[in-house]
């Protein structure tokens, strides 16, 4: 039987057998940079495979760089052997400053046995893993154009078409050519301030907000400023005092469960925004990202304006993969229109057929919405758990969101969160303090909690033991020797 | 048997039939806004379907926006109707200037019957389809984390330690910090400029170069300066001259096969650009994208200077899929670090593991040389004939290149390319003009061919009667009456 009839397995087997030969041969020096590798008819004589197992072999060890192919004269031992993979390769700094990006790239950049209550995303089991499968065994037969070309410049119409549906659902209404896809949300809300600001332009964010707007904010070159958050939404007074006093471009903030604190923003308070907004001609971008977390649809700045002034964006990693990156922007046509051709110039388009089939194949089918409800039922549970456990440990929630993985907590008094971060990293468990989310840097006593990474028992005591050294090695810098270098001061990003 | 057991094609009809009915239902006005649908299970007796059938007909109609559900009460038809979709939604304006953005738009959003020898990329069926669905199977496969998590801040590490082996081939040594995974070779030249350039600084370019250079650079707000590109690089005195004259900050080129020439830089001139870099401390970015495509590896900026000044970018959206998107960074260490900090800010990181995966998948097993290989015999083949009938039409290529699929052409004396572009819509052939390429404006006599792109016999019968109607209308105008709008002069974008 040719070896090609095999089931793909058993022909899979036997190469991995000629490859580890070869490596084999490598260790043992038998085979030293230069040498020409056996004939690929000799080495399947040897091996009692097929040539194109053997085919197959070198090729793979070639593409590893291992050896490589010189046309007509068979396969060769790469004279540039690989530097060895540094063990600790990917494995994130600890000695840098406690700032946005140190969430970030802990969260990462941690090892499959790291706890992470600090991370921005869900467990990969929560995903509606069922569905992403279904999709990728129907992409495997989709057409040529689908798997290979680039897409069109907005993106996949049948997604877009999606969009417009599930806007259709608020009573918000969208044509096509108001919304525009993107590789991922952050990059929708980066595309965006390409588009409108300047450096030196003043940008409203909430006080506190999600941490990666005050990162994002300071690559553009902007003057950042926080407006307290409260339990409906941001504090309206001093938002229009800021308004008056220092003419921002704009205001980014999160509607529906609002990251880090969970809250929900009221009609109320989003209809004096959106006429704050109005009369000092600012412009606002929504980020929707949390929305299909909420039990019920709560007020959108969007829906109430029309997109007069607002901008909607959002993305799918949230809920269904952070892994098939796709986000979205909705706008005025004539703003999309000078979206596109931007995402041209600084990405040559967005996300490709792949993504954005991807994400319409498991919106479109009822697996998603199931796996939604299911989701908000395990974080109803998930949320009053953790927050019992918190407590036990004179953590206390600020507020009990509606919905959303999110606790936003006061440690226990005297702890400063951004040192209990850095000392947890001994037990490997990535924490979000308090100030990484705070402009104005006045959070240091608050920590946000994913309540869905926090189902690990490891996770409570592990918790403990830090808010403990902590606590300790506060009072050893008070006595005049710490315990561990201090945390740099920040860049105050 | 139980539907659930049907196979899942007959399930899709059966689904499919109910969406439809509901969907007629709607279009007679049978069911109007606000209407409650039939129940599940007496619908399902209606259709002699199971009630899981119909609800996931109903799950989907859902979730395009047509129906909605209301918790315990069942599906009502959306109060808000979706607007009707635009038949012309996605079509590029004919309208706009001839400029960059022009050929981007035309090339992405051109209809199926297009026929588009000025686009930058092969025709899907010219990918390694057989590997790329191969890989979608694999994928549905693969654990959760892969399918559902964002992956680490620099990307998959197989798809760097694979690159690793593919520099090495070349001789060029580079460790896995080295090396940044980005959303697309674009981004990974986007990211770079963002790190290197602030609005004001001089970069320089090959004239003519990639048209979305010019875009990108001009979204950077930096100064532009072109060098005339010769048969074997850019001249060189004309390069040094830039240096002691403009300070440039930066200079991106193509090596391997020049965009849109197709010349390969010699090893002399190589050599002497690195040396006047060396001596203005200019940092050089070598977009090294068409690299498969040569029939043997020539000089290359990054392994003569090893990364000291020299940042190579690549990506495999010409060679693999432009739809998976993956593209790649390769540079210092400390560079490399603070552009994973740049990403996390405007992007959350770039592509995800299911990319990566992808890509690593196809590049690792031995398809993807194969096909290559294939490719290559294919393209000199077409470069051939595409150029033989080109002459017929008295269009001349300006050099024969080694490989790759463009043909830098001049045209029949006194034809304008922009206009025989512009003309040639009305063919549905989307041509790329010269001067997009050029940010002297002086290549109105040139035109990019792809020649891939080239196989349609009527590619060539509409490109006839283009240059024919660009030569009249420049008569008529030339009378004083234009046969068609003027072209805008162009905002020398």
């Amino acid at each position: 039987m040719a070896d090609t009839a095999l089931p793909s397995r058993r022909k899979e087997t036997r190469t991995d057998a000629v490859m580890q030969a070869v490596r084999a041969k490598l260790a043992s020096r038998a085979l030293a940079a230069g040498d020409r590798l056996p004939s690929i008819r000799r080495f399947a004589a040897t091996m009692g495979v097929s040539p194109s197992t053997v085919v197959e072999a070198y090729d793979r060890l070639a593409a590893e760089g291992l050896i490589r192919a010189r046309r007509g004269s068979g396969f060769y031992v790469a004279s540039a052997a690989l530097p060895p993979l540094a063990l600790a390769d990917d494995r994130p700094r600890r000695d840098r400053a406690v700032d946005p990006f140190w969430v970030s790239r802990q969260s990462l950049d941690a090892g499959p046995e790291a706890l992470k209550p600090g991370c921005g995303w869900l467990p990969a089991d929560w995903m509606p893993i069922a569905a992403l499968r279904r999709e990728f065994r129907a992409l495997s037969r989709a057409g040529d154009a689908v798997l290979a070309d680039y897409g069109s410049a907005r993106g996949s119409l049948p997604l877009r078409r999606l969009l417009m549906g599930r806007f259709a659902e608020e009573g918000l209404e969208v044509s096509s050519d108001q919304l525009l896809l993107t590789p991922s949300g952050t990059q929708a809300i980066d595309l965006i301030c390409r588009f409108l600001l300047r450096p030196g332009d003043t940008v409203l964010v909430d006080d506190p907000c999600y941490f990666n707007f005050r990162a994002l904010l300071r690559a553009h070159q902007v003057k950042l400023v926080g407006v307290p958050y409260r339990a409906s939404g941001p504090d309206v007074g001093i938002f229009e005092a800021a308004l008056s006093a220092e003419r921002p471009r704009l205001y980014i903030t999160n509607s529906a469960l609002h990251n880090p604190t969970g809250a929900t923003l009221s009609a109320h308070t989003a209809h004096r925004l959106l006429n704050a907004a109005a009369a000092h001609d600012l412009t606002v971008v929504e980020d929707d990202i949390f929305a299909d977390f909420e039990p019920e649809a709560s007020a959108r700045l969007a829906a109430l304006d029309g997109f007069e002034r607002v901008i909607r964006i959002g993305s799918f990693s949230k809920t269904l993969s952070a892994s098939v990156r796709c986000g979205y922007i909705a706008a005025r046509a004539d703003w999309i229109e000078d979206l596109v051709d931007l995402q041209i110039a600084t990405g040559f388009g967005g996300p490709g057929p792949v993504a954005a089939g991807l994400v319409a194949g498991v919106l479109s089918g009822g697996g998603y919405r199931k796996n939604m409800e299911e989701m908000r039922r395990r974080l109803a549970r998930a949320r009053r758990e953790v927050a019992a456990k918190l407590r036990e440990l004179g953590i206390e929630p600020w507020l009990m969101p509606r919905g959303g993985f999110y606790l936003w907590c006061r440690l226990p008094d005297g702890c400063d969160s951004a040192e209990v971060a850095r000392t947890a990293l001994a037990d490997n468990l990535v924490l979000a303090p308090g100030d990484v989310f705070s402009v104005s840097q006045s959070a240091a006593a608050f920590m946000r909690f994913n309540v869905a990474q926090c189902g690990d028992p490891r996770v409570m005591a592990a918790l403990g033991r830090a808010l403990e050294r902590g606590g300790e090695s506060r009072r050893a810098r008070a006595r005049g020797k710490a315990a561990f270098p201090d945390p740099t001061p920040g860049d105050n990003l």
